[in-house]
């Protein structure tokens, strides 16, 4: 019985070390009542899906290779797509070094196995995304959060870091970083810090995950040169960038299309990596990506993309600015992508205003998730992507309501 | 410049123990020339795909939900798809039991993840699946081959070896079996062997991973209740089986749908290794699975493949018997599946024998790559599904020469 006991308790649970993400599946659950309004989501808006020209796509890759889209492929993706994203990336990468993967979330899972040895340091931003601290916790990595501002990671911090987990004869393996328009924190991490950051790395050996879901979704300006751009660029920084690269916030997270560039030389370990972890991505739905990147498709909704979710951002930042009194809350107007960060006064508790907000019929993420270490209880995040101009008015009106009510 | 090389000389290849999957990858390569007959992959017929129906399932999946099916969906995949899959068990299955993953490796993938722990010991038959070799090594897993005949495990051998384990203060995990027309073995496992491996199991407190991708494809009689099936009906044996299962063989491989069934204590877990992994599987997939299985196609296409590979077994079986002589190779005639396995005389190296036959055209996998010790050099893995008659005694021909000259 006991032994019987042993093997029904996977031994996962303890490496979690109280990981909670259900508390933010929960609030997404709460999102569907009638009548709430949520900002909770982390999905790329329904309406802004290319459903027509991807249903015309999916019927075409059938018409014309069913066999080859029915049957199994290659583990690291076909060619054409593989080139169809290097071209897209605008530097010169070899397709070689490219492997696709089931959303960029297997691409982080997959580095993480082959480079993470139980124990090893994994320095984070402070906020980050919450699913990559489970991936991360999942490869036994042991996760530092580092002092982070608007501009992203503090290098000065960084550095200090890294120097205080050798001295704990600990190894310092990854830097994970989400430098375009961040999910939790909304930020655009400047060309100075990027460069600052991959000087670190560089020197002391570090790889850097550079997660870049949202680059595409800038409203006004492209971002700076990516990490791996700038590493590529300049060879003698001697940094390693793993560049991670998704299809799911513009084109659609349901074929879950996602990517991993890599040094050549790892390649072999990712590619034996993937096949044990499901030999390979979907073969229809990486043949539909592929055709939509080469009908240039992808290039004329871009625009579309970007000018509806710019709108729902400046929506939601005025309605802020009328609802949530500055000393309230605070946020910085994101410059792309899908997510505005707020901080609340100290003395705010999100866990606690987001029942008062529930209560009010608007629903928001409480920033704690997006913590590896002791979070900051006061802060929240909120998504524009999928709410309609009247429902951020109103939405921004019940939080305002709820915040004040809730201090 | 040493730190920057230790950063990009990831840990993996260190953990993979000399596994070589290219070497059938390879294989696979060759398959392809021109004129070559190939018994040698481990697909499921392209011309039996039921492509048409399909792509009709995909259009009006995309006609009736494409904000759905584009879209991220559930974790777990969606409940449409997890009941259906769950009743065609042929047992009361709890949907909720039930998690869909990227075909039944990635269902492998995540119960090694969570059951694991670097150096915990898993049993496998001799030979076994090679992929799953890299998974379980992948997850740091001794894997130790019990003795095999062609009823499966030997019970006897398993528990001497679990005792031998524990004896050297090694923690016994899971046994990894393939019951149903094993690939490479081809073997149906009675129904006597599969209690006994069930008591064992119960007994010592190890969890059983049961595998089965080809039980649908028998070709006379249907094969003996699943493992799973036996503890559910004996709770008494208190076994923990673990049942995986797969759209790839009978439905389409390039969806890439397969599921676990585990015990509700281990849904959590899983579900949180799922998330960490790739977040999802593809929704649209999930969707046109859900479709196809609630339309009944499925059981009106089964008695098709399964007339289908019986025929084309029995086409390779007579021109094997015709063309290699007892005395040079041996093999069971297979009642279901994909596959035969053949032994060569003990003299003879597959590895070797591989390239006289790639030289008269026809390729098959030596046995090497299915052997977590010691490989029985003499043996080799042969697939019936994808070719035709014709080149079914065509290719028993030239193996049966390049057998002789190998000699």
């Amino acid at each position: 019985m006991a032994v019987a006991d042993e093997a029904s308790s996977p031994s996962l649970a303890a490496r979690m070390n109280g990981v909670a993400p259900s508390a933010i599946r929960k609030l997404l659950a709460v999102s569907t009542r009638p009548g709430m309004i949520s900002f909770a989501g982390g999905l790329p808006a329904s309406d802004l899906i290319d459903a027509e020209v991807l249903a015309e796509t999916f019927a075409s890759v059938l018409r014309d290779e069913p066999g080859q889209a029915l049957q199994y492929g290659a583990t690291t993706g076909p060619l054409d797509l593989r080139a169809a994203i290097a071209e897209r990336r605008g530097a010169a990468v070899d397709p070689d070094r490219l492997i696709i993967t089931t959303g960029a979330q297997q691409a982080l899972d997959l580095v993480a196995r082959i480079t993470i040895d139980p124990g090893d340091v994994v320095f984070v931003e402070r906020p980050t995304y919450a699913t990559a601290l489970q991936t991360l916790r999942l490869a036994q990595a042991e996760v530092r959060s580092v002092p982070s501002s608007d501009d992203g990671m503090d290098p000065a911090a960084l550095a200090e870091m890294i120097g205080e987990a050798r001295a704990q004869g600990r190894s310092p393996k990854l830097l994970y970083l989400i430098p375009n328009f961040s999910n939790p924190a909304g930020w655009l991490v400047s060309v100075g810090r990027r460069r600052a950051l991959l000087e670190i790395a560089g020197r002391e050996g570090l790889a850097i995950v550079e997660d870049d879901p949202y680059g595409d979704l800038f409203f006004d300006n492209p971002p700076p040169p990516s990490l791996f751009a700038l590493s590529e660029a300049e060879p003698a920084i001697e940094a390693t960038v793993i560049y991670l690269g998704s299809l799911s916030k513009v084109v659609s997270p349901g074929i879950r299309v996602g990517w991993a560039v890599v040094p050549s030389g790892w390649v072999g370990p990712m590619t034996i990596a993937k096949q044990g972890a499901d030999l390979q991505s979907s073969t229809i739905n990486q043949l539909v990506a592929a055709r939509y990147l080469a009908s240039g498709r992808l290039e004329e909704r871009l625009p579309v993309l970007r000018a509806a979710y710019s709108s729902r951002a400046a929506a939601l930042g005025t309605a802020l600015r009328e609802n949530v009194p500055h000393n309230v809350g605070s946020f910085v107007q994101p410059q792309g992508g899908m997510f505005v960060w707020m901080s609340l006064k100290p003395e705010l508790d999100a866990d606690l205003a987001v029942q008062a907000a529930i209560d009010r019929g608007v629903v928001f993420v409480p920033g704690a998730a997006f913590f590896a270490d002791t979070p900051e209880k006061n802060t929240l995040r909120l998504t524009f992507a999928t709410a309609t101009s009247d429902q951020i008015k109103e939405g921004a009106l019940r939080l305002g309501a709820a915040l004040r009510s809730a201090s």
